[in-house]
């Protein structure tokens, strides 16, 4: 199944210059997208993983199937003030503009195998501050499980040391 | 097995006299997690929904696992600027504050029968909001499936005439 033929692209959005992958084409077709989340829980098999982690919003349309196939916990990443009890948080720089996130401080326990699941990989800002979230609560990230990565914006290399997936490469 | 164990109830959040329901611990236990989306499949197969829609961010947490497990399309509803396609948006208020939401126009198609999930059912303004959604793009709403319902906020008065599941309620 070629699921690159499920991916919208639209240019310019959310601003000038940027070129958008616009995966909901994908999630309105059932097949495809379980095809998808399929992918993505043979990874989390692979690193065995015991807690899946995904970042608002878009990081919970993979992650959540995945943590619900191998009956695993999942802990969202959200902006702050969303998360009703005590809380880590990091301030991160995006691909266009800055943000914060946070995790409740009993969502990881220490020695939890924890695979981080988004979207999109782009520049990396997100998922650096997620990993830096897990691993100020004594978790261990063993992997980093993305639908589309855009390799000229060069994600990866801010993940160095870390095991990546990506589903679709642009 | 007893989901209410695994709800926390957060006092004056996010504001005075609001008790929070906090369904992350739910959210970390895999097996109470698959237990309570369990549920929501079951509702779905009944209604024999066709397309599930949520809206973001919680309305993903079991609306992509039930997709995913049925092999459903999934559909979110968004902020507006959120989507990059052609929108449909209504405006409407919350049970703090007001809100807007959006769709894409060719989320739904005439003849779906659509299912709403959400994790929270309170005055229903969201549900009624992605009501009219679906129904402007000509889908027909077959049921809405909570994961909570606030009894006392009485939102299922402002869905007469549809039909409710709800996994818990307070």
């Amino acid at each position: 199944m070629d699921l690159k033929e499920y991916i919208a692209s639209i240019k310019d959005f959310p601003k000038e210059g940027i070129l958008f992958r616009d995966i909901t084409p994908l999630m309105l077709d059932g097949k495809a997208y379980k095809f998808a989340c399929d992918q993505m829980i043979e990874y989390a098999k692979e690193v065995k993983a015991t807690v899946i982690v995904g970042p608002e919003a878009r990081g919970f349309i993979f992650g959540c199937p995945v943590a619900y196939a191998l009956e695993l916990g999942f802990a969202p990443v959200r902006k702050p003030g969303k998360l009703p009890r005590e809380t880590v948080t990091v301030k991160y720089d995006l691909e266009y503009g800055s943000n914060e996130l946070s995790m409740h401080k009993d969502a990881i326990k220490k020695g939890d195998r924890v695979l981080i699941v988004d979207d999109l990989l782009a520049t990396g800002g997100t998922v650096d501050a997620t990993i830096k979230l897990i691993e100020k609560l004594g978790g261990t990230v063993v992997g980093a499980a993305f639908f589309i990565e855009l390799e000229a914006l060069e994600g990866r290399k801010l993940l160095e040391g870390y095991d990546v997936f990506a589903s679709l490469k642009y």
